[in-house]
């Protein structure tokens, strides 16, 4: 949480921490603003001191609704520094000299957010040597990332949000798909012509519009042996046909940014074959026990054996037992959501990304089968809250039902 | 123009270049892989070879629809390398030298793509001191920036392609005013209730997902004092009072992601007291003025001057006698468009933004005057393509005028 920055900040013996770059695309920024709707910032941070928000003048109305104490680059005549250097890199190191010089920013700095990464060596570099000041970066996960994973109550509150709107889109599309009918084995509209499954995206679209839901990462709603690839968007040319494995899956965000949910559902029209009715049963039952076994205090790793333990003894094959598995279980369990659609904690087998469940950490569940040469896939996903008594919470009620009948 | 990459290498005596990070919020990783829908990547470019795009094996599919020769990260065993290094940086360094043994990269790498920039600096630190390779990191302009820059006949078409939708939501929302009735002095619907700015963003907001368009940075639609102010984007709880200017200007974007267009119209209902109707036709002038001045080879900060120029014969304050300005003409004249709203070449007077109009160049000419304590601002802005002859073409053909009518 936002509060821990200042102990964070400590551990890693920052007198100061300073998070540039672009507002869109940059999670970093967007948290320590609040937010606010300018085109780019640099937050100021000291230990022990709010923080403070550099912006362009133009920008000067939406800073303010960050309620950090704004000063806008004309107070280091940014404009004038700009006309009297050649370089973009000079003229920014000058600009923050003048910044560090006027709120006395000295000893070891942070720098955070998003910026090109060769833009990034090359002026953190020229501030290592011009500015004087000790230089540290870290790897991820890094101070602000260990600080969004646990969320404060009213992030939580926004993302049960996020997830009531998901859950509506969810309904909506489904009762779309029964508003059709059955030629053949796939599903026409009213005029007799095949719905495809670009038809149904643009409808989904629509749908997340009216509940003012963005879909950054795009939404996958995909058919049969596309379904067996994890990340396939679907065909927009295939049709809807009866008895194959269909996947929706979509990270939703507050329109015009801020936090997300992420659901999935799998499920077939009118029957289900029986091997991805076997299939759907594991993940079903595998999702079941997970989402009732996690915790605060246990590692993340743990969740993602006990899949793979799960599911193989089902009979798939896991990452758990080899690391370059593409069939049966081929993903991590799960990832963090929050003001991106994967962050911190993760649930995998590395050791990198292995961390304890904390209270407050907002997470996916989303274990899942893997067959394109079979010609399905099945996933599930659930959001599940580490509450303040560090119980695991399912903020995701959507059912999970395989069949879908649209005959009447 | 992305056939002018090999060249520019080739200035910068690069040897091979990296584009990395996720692809949300990420043009240059969007640029390199056309825009592939995967959630993170990394592009090898050698010098006079064709990009190779490394990927998650679940991002397989997606990722091959850019183009590009995929690689997933199972073949150098990425998930094994995660589960035998203690934290992130050393496994992606770990990747990097199996990429750079089996691509034969050396030399002079160039390092692009947005990342957190304390884990760019600590990462390239690291990549310089183990894998043996010169680091080349470059401020913006970049490489990547100088391609984006120049935009080839099909970046083009789709700009323009982004541009009608955007003026059909101009449109609509004009209408959608004038569907409205007039008591006292401001706007009501048929229940009698005021209208307010508020309900005109959320229908403005209807009418771009209907047009599949994106607006990443929001929208501006502010009234009087607020339109003073250039990047507030209007007060939710203020009325459509007339006689008001009020300011709509959106950057809209490819639903998804993709190629933007950025336009600006300043209007009042029913009436322009004088003052504002002086400085619309200064604001008009000075727009026509310059829209039939741009062509290439001639020097960014020249139009900036012009402007400057001209609006102080008019009797307004600007950049170009006081570099604090924030009245009069408190901004730069234009800026690229492309896969980002702001983007090169620029329009101000400083040296850092001069640079040499092209052909293929798209940007905004956007003079306006913000006079806050007067209660009003005004801002056109259309966009400007350099054909191959070299001369400028306006792309956004939505009349300017005035005064919207809304009584019959």
């Amino acid at each position: 949480m936002k509060q821990d920055l200042d102990r964070l900040m400590k551990e890693r013996n920052l007198d100061a921490m300073i998070v540039m770059g672009r507002m869109n695309g940059n999670p970093p920024l967007f948290y320590m603003t609040n937010g606010a709707k300018i085109i780019r910032g640099r937050v100021i941070k000291k230990h022990g001191e709010p923080p403070i928000l550099i912006c362009a003048p133009i920008d000067r109305e939406e800073a303010a609704i960050s309620g950090l104490k704004v000063v806008t680059t004309n107070y280091f005549d940014y404009e004038g520094i700009l006309r009297e250097t050649s370089d973009l890199l000079s003229a920014e190191v000058e600009l923050l000299r003048k910044v560090f010089d006027a709120f006395n920013i000295k000893g070891r700095v942070g720098f955070y957010g998003y910026l090109d990464q060769g833009m990034a060596y090359k002026l953190i570099s020229t501030i290592r040597d011009r500015l004087g000041v000790e230089i540290f970066g870290e790897s991820d996960p890094n101070l602000i990332d260990i600080a969004r994973a646990t969320k404060d109550p009213n992030e939580v509150k926004r993302i049960i949000e996020v997830g009531r709107r998901s859950s509506a889109v969810m309904g909506n599309t489904i009762d779309f798909l029964k508003s059709h009918s059955i030629r053949n084995n796939y599903l026409v509209d009213k005029d007799d012509n095949p719905l495809t499954i670009g038809q149904v995206h643009r409808q989904i679209h629509h749908f997340l519009a009216e509940c003012r839901l963005d879909v950054p990462e795009g939404i996958i709603f995909s058919i049969g042996r596309d379904a067996g690839v994890p990340h396939n968007k679907g065909n927009p040319n295939d049709i809807l046909e009866l008895g194959k494995s269909i996947i929706f899956d979509f990270g939703t965000r507050e329109a015009g940014g801020g936090y997300y949910f992420d659901m999935t559902r799998t499920f077939c029209l009118e029957y289900a074959p029986p091997d991805v009715e076997k299939a759907y049963r594991d993940v079903y039952d595998c999702i079941n026990l997970l989402g009732g076994a996690y915790k605060a205090g246990a590692e993340t790793r743990n969740y993602m054996q006990m899949a793979c333990n799960f599911l193989e003894s089902r009979g798939h094959p896991t990452l758990g037992s080899d690391t370059k598995n593409e069939n049966g279980f081929a993903t991590g369990l799960g990832h963090g959501i929050g003001l991106a659609v994967h962050e911190q904690p993760f649930f995998s087998l590395s050791t990198v990304d292995n961390t304890v469940i904390q209270p407050g950490h907002v997470f996916t569940c989303e274990p899942g089968v893997y067959y394109p040469e079979r010609g399905f896939g099945i996933r599930l996903e659930d959001v599940i809250w580490i509450d303040q008594h560090g119980k695991g919470i399912n903020l995701c009620d959507f059912p999970k039902e395989l069949v879908v009948r649209v005959s009447k």
